[in-house]
C-alpha cells in the first residue's frame, strides 16, 4: 500500500519538473489527504530536489503522525505560525519558483510580499491532472461509497409518504450510511418536496411532505475519504400529473443520451452541448439551469466540470456524475443523477436505483 | 423584520465611507446571508453611493428571489460568469477603491488585472466588525441552537456504553437535532473514544466504545442559520482512573477561571494567557495544544479568536466559546466547552449539561 503514496508523490515530482517549478506547497486538505493519507489541515511541501515534508499545528500533530503514509516526515508548527512561516526559512533553490494549490487572497499577498510576485505560481491544475484519473484503490473506495448511497436511496424511497418530514428522511438516511460503514454523508442531504423541488440546492428548514408532491432526493456517502453522488425524483401519490410525467421522461432521456455519449476523448463541453441541444429542441433550454455533471473523488465536486465551458477531455478512469434537471419555478423540479466510472468503451454506472416516479 | 436587514446594510455603508472605499464586494456565503437573508452562493455588491445588488447564478435565482430580505435587488448571472464579470461593467466611481471580503488567490489575480492592484482592498475586517456583535434576532437564534445542542448532549450521554459504535451516537444526535427543529448539525459531530479522544479533531471512521474509555463528544446545532458549539468528556465505567479524574478537574478549573474572567474590554489573548499560565503551573503547558475559544454565529468558527495571538477586545453581545482541553497522546484527552453570551458584567452560559465524567 505504501507504494500508492510514493507513486503519487513521485508523479507530482515529475510534474514539478515539467512545469519548471522548484517546489509545490500543498494547502488544500483534500490534496494533503491524496498525497499523505492524513485527513486534516496543514501544509505539504514537495520540493523538486529533496524529501516532502508535512507541517501541521500542535492540535493535529498526533493525528498526522498516526495517519500519514509513505514515510513522509511530519513537522510540528508553532500554534501561531502562518503559511509564510513554513516558507521563510527554506533555501533559495526551494522557493525560487514555488507552486501553490490553493491560497486565499490575504495569504497570497503576504506570501508574495515575502517571495516576490514572480516566484509564486498557481499550480492547482498540476494536482488535478493527477487526481482526475483515479487509481485502483480510489475506484474501490468510490464503488463502496456508491453502494452505500444506493442502499440509502432505497431507504429514502421507502420513507416517502404523506405526513413525513423532509428532515426525518435525512436523519434516517445518514444513520443508514453509518450502519453501512460510511465515514458520513458527502454533503448535506437534499430532500426537497413540493415547490421546494424547483430549487436545485434545496431550501432551508424542513417541510412535511404531502400527497401530490414531487420530491427530489440528492445524497452521497463518504467511504474511506471518497465520495459518491446520486439523485432521484419521486412523486407521492397514485397518478402523477401529465406535466410531471412529461418532464421526468425528458430528463431521463437526456440522461441516457449523455451516458451513451461518454467515451474517452470526448470534450466535456461537447457532452453538455448535446444534452442542452436536446432539451432546447423540446422547448426547455432555459429550464436546464446548471452544469451536466462533475468529477467525484475525495471531494464531491472535482474537475472535470461537464458544462458549457468544460475544457477537459473525458479520460479512462475518471469518475464523473451525469445529472440533467429541469426546474419549473414555483411548481416542481426533476433531476436524475448517477456516479459513473469511465471505461475504455463507455461508462460503468456505480450507483443504482430504479428510474421511477413512484417510490419503490 | 425588514428593518434588521436595512440596518445591517446601512451600517456597512457607514464603514465603507469611514474606510474610504467606493464599494464592497461580498463573496462569502455567510456574509451574504448576514446582509440579505439568502443562504447560497453569489456576490453582493454594496456601493457607497447607490443600491446594493445581489448577483446569483441561474441555478440559485429562484431561491435568492424567494429568501432575500430588505428589498435587495437580485440579478441573474450567466451560467459561465466569473467574479470579474460582476465588476467589469460597473462605473469607475464604484470600482475605484473596491473592498472585498474573501477571494481565492486565482480570482484575486484576475480581478486585480482588471482593476489595478491599488484599487482592490481586503475588507473582511469591516464585515467582522459588524458580525462579531450579535443583535437581538441573532442572539435568539443562537439561544435556540444552544438549547437544541444541550438536549442532543443529554441524548449522547445516555447512549454511551460498552458495545455502542461512535457513529451510532452521531446518527442519533443528528436525528434529535432535526426533531427539535434544527436545520442540521453545525459541523461533523465528534464522538472520539479511547485513545482517539487524544486527537482534538477526532479520528476518521468509527469505533466500538468499551468500558474504560474516555469519550469526547463535541457537537453543535444550526437553527435558522445560526450555530451552537459544546463539548463534554465522559468515562465509560464505574471507577475512572486517578489520572483521568485529575485531568478532568484541571480542565474544569481552567474553564471556570476563563469564564469568570470574561468581561467586556478584556483582551482575548489575555484570557488565553490566564488559562495557559494556570495549566502551565500544573505542569501541562505543552498539552494544551489549541486556542481557548472562538466566536460563534452564522459560522461555527468566527472572530474573535481567543488565543495567544487574539487581538480583539471582548465586547458586550459577542457570542463565544470557552473550550480548554488537555490531551495525552496515545492515552486520552479531556475537553469541556460551552457557548456563552457576553453581557455587561460577565457571561451568560447558553449551552448546559452537567460537568461529570459519568454519563448522566
Amino acid at each position: 500500500m505504501s507504494g500508492v503514496w510514493k507513486n503519487r508523490i513521485s508523479r507530482l515530482m515529475d510534474l514539478i519538473q515539467e512545469n519548471e517549478l522548484s517546489a509545490v506547497l500543498i494547502c488544500s486538505k483534500a490534496n494533503i489527504f491524496y498525497f499523505t493519507g492524513y485527513r486534516g489541515p496543514g501544509y505539504l511541501l514537495v520540493p523538486l530536489n529533496g524529501e516532502p515534508k508535512l507541517y501541521v499545528y500542535p492540535l493535529d500533530f498526533e493525528a498526522a503522525k498516526t495517519y500519514v503514509r509513505g514515510g513522509i516526515e511530519v513537522e510540528e508548527l508553532s500554534m501561531t505560525a502562518r503559511v509564510e512561516n513554513v516558507i521563510e526559512g527554506l533555501p533559495e533553490e526551494v522557493k525560487s519558483r514555488l507552486g501553490f494549490d490553493s491560497l486565499n487572497a490575504e495569504d497570497y499577498l503576504r506570501l508574495s510580499a515575502l517571495l516576490s510576485h514572480e516566484s509564486l505560481k498557481p499550480a492547482s491544475e498540476i494536482v488535478w491532472k493527477l487526481r482526475m484519473i483515479k487509481d485502483r484503490s480510489e475506484i474501490e473506495n468510490i464503488e463502496r461509497a456508491c453502494d452505500i448511497a444506493s442502499k440509502a436511496m432505497d431507504l429514502a424511497s421507502e420513507m416517502l409518504e404523506d405526513g413525513v418530514m423532509e428532515s426525518e428522511v435525512k436523519a434516517e438516511v445518514l444513520e443508514e450510511m453509518f450502519k453501512l460503514g460510511a465515514d458520513g454523508a458527502a454533503f448535506d442531504i437534499i430532500v426537497a418536496s413540493g415547490s421546494r423541488s424547483s430549487m436545485p440546492h434545496g431550501a432551508p428548514g424542513s417541510r412535511v411532505m404531502r400527497e401530490g408532491d414531487v420530491v427530489v432526493v440528492d445524497l452521497g456517502a463518504v467511504f474511506e475519504g471518497y465520495c459518491s453522488d446520486m439523485t432521484r425524483t419521486f412523486y407521492i401519490g397514485e397518478n402523477p400529473p401529465e406535466e410531471v410525467l412529461k418532464i421526468y421522461e425528458m430528463v431521463l432521456e437526456a440522461k441516457n443520451l449523455a451516458e451513451e455519449s461518454v467515451k474517452p476523448w470526448t470534450l466535456s463541453s461537447a457532452l453538455y452541448d448535446k444534452v442542452y441541444d436536446r432539451l432546447a429542441a423540446m422547448g426547455y433550454a432555459d429550464r436546464f439551469i446548471h452544469g451536466l455533471g462533475h468529477g467525484v473523488g475525495i471531494e464531491i465536486h472535482e474537475p472535470p466540470k461537464i458544462s458549457k465551458i468544460g475544457k477537459e477531455m473525458i479520460q479512462e478512469n475518471m469518475v464523473i456524475t451525469i445529472e440533467p434537471g429541469i426546474y419549473l419555478p414555483g411548481k416542481f423540479g426533476v433531476r436524475l443523477e448517477d456516479t459513473l466510472l469511465v471505461e475504455k468503451d463507455g461508462v460503468r454506472k456505480l450507483t443504482s436505483a430504479p428510474y421511477t416516479l413512484t417510490p419503490y
